[in-house]
């Protein structure tokens, strides 16, 4: 509607999943990189398949966890992570986090999920003591990662419809729920409303026009848009317990919709 | 309460997925498998750190597939699936579902998701022609694997009431969705309620065998319990588009609820 505002530049972390180079996910990535360089942004890529990212968590991502005592994964997760002893691949990682501005998520919806490739970036990168954990700032908008936008970019072989209100799949905020609020807003991020091409099995070029100048608009305001309105832990809205008090939603609101604030 | 009914010895998989052999999860499949057998039944164990399963689909999954070929996911999968070109070790696994009447998953929550090894279980075992596509019976409820049930047992290590009905986390039948109705009932397995132990990163002795005979109880009712109640994509209550019909749910269900059919 009116021109692109100039933008500070800012830094991105691309974090892209698809086993194929010529995948229209490669290509979303693609798009996505030289449509922020050119906006004068800095742009690094986690290209997961073709840096055969590690997906499992295991003791060999604690290198100083000795075989002889039990892993327990969260607290060998912390003291690796707080002394600075994880292994290099994850190190890299949360480097690249830590540099970001804003985190965009690019895959194909899986099984009503993330690719494991990608659960497995998400369960390795963020350990306790970098995401979450006593180490770090409490959950949920306060979190470590406070001030970093996320954006999921996710292409789905499913019709529109089976993921709107009533669609039978889930609406697609309540199937991304884990990643937008269990994920980005849990450790401190604001993520935005996710950007999804439908029908992602056969996107004939005019679609594939169509798609990238929207997510060229959802790229554009990457630091401007309104993130999902989550509520805050401390903002009063929860009990001690993590429940929502009672009477706090706009009646009628319900669901996992209970957790975002009420419009206006 | 009463004698355990003598059942029908049934075949029962197990798929299991801690890193840490002496984890509680390594102990909750032992004890699964023990007392499974005791009643009678056949139990397999997918054991995935012991069996260093593949986390990752790629091409190598479909050993027929050219790399001068774009590798579309779907397709190569279907086509692999169908000729019996699968990789050994999804193939494998493929037969324990299909000789299963049902099917466990054992596994600690990590980011309200499963861990990425058993991510990539699901990615990789349930392609295309085995547990969705044009090549078998439509999804939920009448799907390729119906008959047989399925049932999660998870460990969390945050308190229940964060993933109670107005829980921040979101209510645990919410946060399970993707895996409750995205794999186990569109490929038409009935799912129990989920079974899970909380407060999981510090279980004193006590609070263990209480868990341990709860679960006994979700066990022996494994072929017994009724079902989550989830609608039929064919029962009349879904449009051609998969949205809900108005008016069908119960007045005040709503969020993913509404996919539950109405109790009595």
């Amino acid at each position: 509607m009116t021109e692109a505002t100039p933008q500070q530049p800012k830094k991105i972390l691309v974090v892209s999943a698809h086993p194929e180079p010529r995948s229209l996910n490669a290509a979303m990535t693609t798009f996505a990189v030289e449509h922020l360089r050119a906006a004068g942004h800095e742009v690094r890529v986690s290209d997961l398949y073709a840096m055969k990212w590690k997906a499992t968590v295991d003791a060999d991502d604690f290198p100083h966890h000795t075989a002889d005592r039990r892993l327990e994964v969260m607290a060998a997760s912390e003291r690796a992570t707080l002394a600075g002893r994880l292994s290099p691949d994850i190190a890299a990682e949360q480097e690249k986090v830590r540099w970001s501005d804003a985190v965009i998520l690019q895959f194909p919806m899986w099984w009503f999920s993330v690719p494991a490739i990608l659960k497995g970036w998400i369960d390795r990168v963020f350990t306790a003591g970098f995401g979450y954990g006593p180490a770090v700032p409490p959950p949920y908008a306060e979190g470590p990662l406070a001030g970093r936008r996320a954006l999921v970019s996710v292409t789905i072989g499913a019709r529109e419809t089976g993921f709107s209100d009533r669609g039978i799949h889930g609406p697609l905020a309540d199937v991304l729920y884990p990643v937008q609020h269990g994920l980005f807003w849990f450790t401190g991020m604001a993520p935005l409303e996710p950007f999804a091409v439908y029908g992602a099995n056969d996107v004939p070029e005019e679609r594939y026009a169509a798609g990238k100048r929207a997510y060229g608009r959802r790229l554009d305001g990457l630091f401007t848009d309104e993130p999902v309105a989550f509520r805050t832990l401390v903002g009063g809205d929860y009990d001690h317990d993590m429940r929502l008090l009672p009477g706090v939603e706009a009646p009628g609101t319900s669901g996992l919709e209970l957790h975002v604030r009420p419009r206006g």
